[in-house]
């Protein structure tokens, strides 16, 4: 559920602490920034999302890291806090949101390998919630980010979720299935991903 | 984001996982359960939608709740726990999903008032969400619950918006107007709370 842009592990309280994370480790984590841009994936995307949605392009926002509360404690004068609680996994993907009437749904991954993406990334009831969008007319797609190639690819959900049944989510997406069926987005400054400029090409807008 | 059929509630994790109030204290400070249904409005409306995905006819989730994490402890042996953690204010509406390819955003909120719904429900960010997911052509509404008449309306986010706007969300909503420009929800047995009714209404589909 929670992503871990670059497999990067820092202070909790940067990783957790809101939707937009912030990608200040990767510098420290890796002195090479393979990707170039300094930023995190999970970061570009959100940047991204920032960018539609302060232009008025589309509304899309990733959902909050479900927990599980077990203890609160409300001291007097000062806001509850939360002394016990737990990860739990996420039900649906991580980002939904609304582009010219449409529903859009999406999971954003990365990999450091070359040739394939693995699948053990998705869990079963993530693919289960992309057919039950896809039923209902979603947009649905992932976002595949291979970090080595510096390569984004948008793959379509119903694609994803042939394959992952076919294979029991056991083999990993071989790059050359994600480029004959997805498609490379390309990167740019602003807005970083701009997965849009491919929906609109599905859309029949562009 | 969980749904709670039969508003079961057990473990104290249960109490705190979702943004909405629960109302259960209502039935401690008053012996008569006014809503006859000895269930919480929320419980109410996470069954309608688990009754609406299961059956195919949409895909709605309630978001977990935001919540800032400071503090993780990674227990040998044991999965990752949080030791300390705050709530957030959400900055979006606490329901979205798809029916028939449209996008469905949607707050509900309950009173224990009987001649008006106070606005402080709702926070600016949360009224700037629906301006802006209405601009995307989004179906956006309210699920307005008036705990002691046991009557559920549904209220189109543009009046609301409007009606914030004018009185700079410090006035409450007269019921009148709610009866007026809203609908009232029919309450049922399954779905508790079949808002689809209304937007199948709104669609030309009933």
């Amino acid at each position: 559920m929670v992503n871990y842009p670059g497999g990067i592990r820092k202070s909790p309280a940067v990783k957790f602490d809101n939707a937009q994370s912030h990608p200040k480790s990767s510098s420290k984590t890796s002195p090479i920034n393979f990707a170039g841009r300094g930023m995190s994936f999970e970061a570009d995307i959100n940047a991204t999302n920032d960018y539609y949605l302060t232009h008025g392009l589309a509304v899309v926002h990733k959902k909050p890291t479900p927990v599980q509360i077990v203890h609160v404690e409300y001291p007097k004068r000062s806001r509850a806090k939360i002394t016990e609680a737990y990860f739990r996994e996420a039900s649906t993907t991580d980002y939904s949101g609304v582009y010219k009437g449409h529903y859009l749904d999406f999971e954003a991954k990365e990999t450091k390998q070359k040739l394939s993406f693995p699948l053990k990334n998705f869990h079963p009831h993530q693919i289960e919630h992309m057919k039950a969008v896809l039923a209902q007319g979603a947009i649905a797609f992932v976002l595949l980010h291979f970090s080595l190639l510096d390569e984004t690819y948008y793959f379509p959900a119903s694609n994803l979720a042939a394959f992952y049944d076919v294979h029991k989510g056991l083999k990993s997406l071989p790059i050359s299935q994600i480029r004959s069926e997805g498609q490379l987005i390309s990167n740019q400054q602003i807005p970083r991903i701009p997965y849009l400029d491919i929906i609109n090409q599905q859309l029949g807008l562009s």
